[in-house]
């Protein structure tokens, strides 16, 4: 999907671009019915047996409860997986950015929340315009400033845009969202007199309490956030505003934010690929048992005695949580460089030869699916669709 | 750019693919004349001034000598900057894959090295197919396996190309290359006799040497790996093989490779932008100084008293050697997640405000250009271009 641009002496001037696809084809890793190993790499694979399973023990989950499930679409940032999770009992999708949500909405998503504030001018006005364009799809947004709020309300008045709005509070992440609960009520009391926002609730996540490794200690910092999210709820009506909604909650804690009596919806991303880092969790016998969906398909572009070199580094998966781990036994990962990863071998290992393909588990999914520009859907080791990412670098 | 596609229920058929826009309008972070702090963020940015500084010193420090300059275009991937290398003097480009390759044939870019070896009956079809749709530019590649070049050369013959090889050798980095003199020189002997190839010389790149800290060890690292790829030459020549081109080198070695008596050519890649790894190099005072021109910028989205939350995160520069380091005094990284970074304020920090722009160094300069579609170009605060980064993604 490479373009190329009419560009004058001193570059191009932003009015004039003109794109023209200019390549010779453009580049797709598979076609429907080829097996996995004949996919060109690097390729980001979804095993959909796992993938369907995955959205199925999350559905188990929730069954026979009120909490209604929105899943983070800035996992798959993929509009087919979005519908997906919808068809199954998802009231709609949260994304991260906005222009994430422009993919989701222009994908026909029909209730999108942006778990994120949006701040300055221009951001605020597309924000606005994109609101208006998709109408009557649900759009909405966090805020935690009075300032922003007041700029937002004008930028809607002019734009004649009705917005769904939650106060964003901070139930331990110390990123954003207001701390204490009367404050979180002011803004809440300011949001409802402000004809051009419906305040819908509170927006509570704690990002830190997704990971913490021991069940005990997951289930106790789950319990801290829901605590303070019950916090600021209660100092909201207690100030007669209605608070509807109070969603948050991951892969990590969802089960618990469940059953917190507190939270109303729940927003895991991870548990519908996971990764080798969420690996790393240890699993609460009682919840579900969400198994690895997600792939980097490499092909062994050099080989030694000891060695094999992978055609897939540093821009085909991140390595925040640590390198991609490899599925097959006995290949250890010495060294991830920009397109490579060195593996070295113990006595034990599989065997391996030139050409070959091998399959990696991401050690983050967020970031790596964001490396990519199409998923390649395969059951049993075959190839059954390939969907773009229309999410991918929509970070703006 | 994101695209809307036609899908069936059970997902896309490859075979099917129907690009269609539908956003109300394509995202672009600036307009030629703004003000940097008008920049919609997260942005890539390239200080001009810096930038061109940087080229002018790469080239002056190879004045006088017979070493071509072949920049490494997998820092950049944008046509613009190859472009800028060439009119400033440089032969030609690198990249790293065969994808970023047609980005830069694609741009009329006409000399180009793919410094990497291509595995794979369609990839290397595909390289043969793009060698004769852009000829008559110039399109070389590096092979380490016998096996691999009698595959390309059956491909070529049936593709009708002759193709520009060359031995890749290990001189240290333990990745990729043929590492026995005489292996090599069996390699380039094999090359020489094959009527659709022709071999060129070899690639010897020592990667690890280019991040020693210290000049001396830098110094020392650069001189083993001339004299490993002179052994290796020597062996070439020791059969009456020809072997014109000895190519490698980096931003952290070019300026001893130049003076290695060894290497024809040099690669450097990351001196048009610096980034904070390699700022951690000692500078050789007897070398070029080349400064940071590349940056993040990002938007302040949620304050505290002492703690400021940007709107830019793993998704906007790369993590793999550190955070993005702050340009303005006082304020220090605490945490990086997908799409935040959260800095700490020491008692002496710059003041900022809620919507304020945010400057930051990526620690790692080119897979944080993989992470952005546009380039920034900016002259003393003010937008004089902005850049498509053609090259973005393409890793296959």
């Amino acid at each position: 999907m490479a373009l190329d641009w009419t560009t004058s002496k001193q570059g191009l001037a932003a009015k004039e671009l003109r794109p023209r696809r200019t390549l010779p084809g453009d580049w797709i890793p598979a076609q429907v019915g080829d097996l996995l190993r004949d996919v060109d790499t690097p390729a980001l694979i979804v095993d959909l047996d796992k993938c369907e399973s995955n959205m199925a023990k999350l559905m188990a989950a929730v069954e026979g409860t009120q909490v209604r499930v929105r899943p983070h679409a800035k996992t798959h940032k993929c509009v087919e997986l979005a519908r997906r999770q919808i068809a199954a009992g998802a009231v709609g999708v949260c994304c991260q950015k906005l222009g994430e949500a422009e993919a989701m909405l222009a994908g026909h998503v029909s209730d999108v929340l942006i778990t994120n504030e949006i701040v300055g001018e221009s951001k605020l006005r597309r924000l606005a315009r994109v609101a208006r364009a998709y109408a009557p799809a649900r759009l909405g947004v966090c805020i935690d400033s009075p300032e922003i709020a007041r700029q937002l309300a004008t930028i809607c008045r002019a734009e004649q845009v009705v917005l769904d709005v939650y106060v964003e509070i901070d139930v331990g992440q110390n990123r954003g969202g207001i701390a204490e609960p009367r404050a979180a009520a002011a803004m809440a009391r300011m949001l409802q007199d402000t004809s051009v926002f419906r305040f819908r609730g509170l927006h509570a996540y704690a990002g830190l309490a997704q990971h913490r490794r021991g069940v005990p200690e997951r289930r106790a910092a789950a319990e801290a956030a829901a605590l303070r999210a019950a916090q600021a709820r209660d100092a909201i009506l207690a100030v007669n505003v209605p608070c509807e909604v109070v969603t948050g909650g991951g892969t990590g804690t969802f089960a618990y934010d469940v059953r917190s009596g507190v939270y109303t919806e729940v927003q895991p991303g991870s548990y519908i690929f996971m990764d080798a880092d969420y690996a790393r969790n240890e699993q609460d016998a009682h919840g579900p048992q969400f198994e690895v969906a997600l792939f980097v398909l490499a092909t062994v572009m050099s080989l030694r005695e000891d060695r094999a070199t992978l055609d897939a580094g540093l821009k085909a998966f991140s390595t925040d949580t640590g390198p991609a781990r490899p599925t097959f036994p006995g290949w250890r990962v010495r060294n991830v460089s920009d397109e490579h990863t060195v593996l070295m071998r113990a006595d034990d290992a599989t065997p391996i030869r030139l050409g070959d393909k091998a399959l990696l588990v991401p050690g983050h999914c967020d970031p790596t699916v964001n490396l990519h520009e199409w998923l390649v859907a395969t059951r049993k080791g075959r190839v059954e669709a390939v969907w773009p990412i229309e999410g991918r670098g929509r970070i703006y």
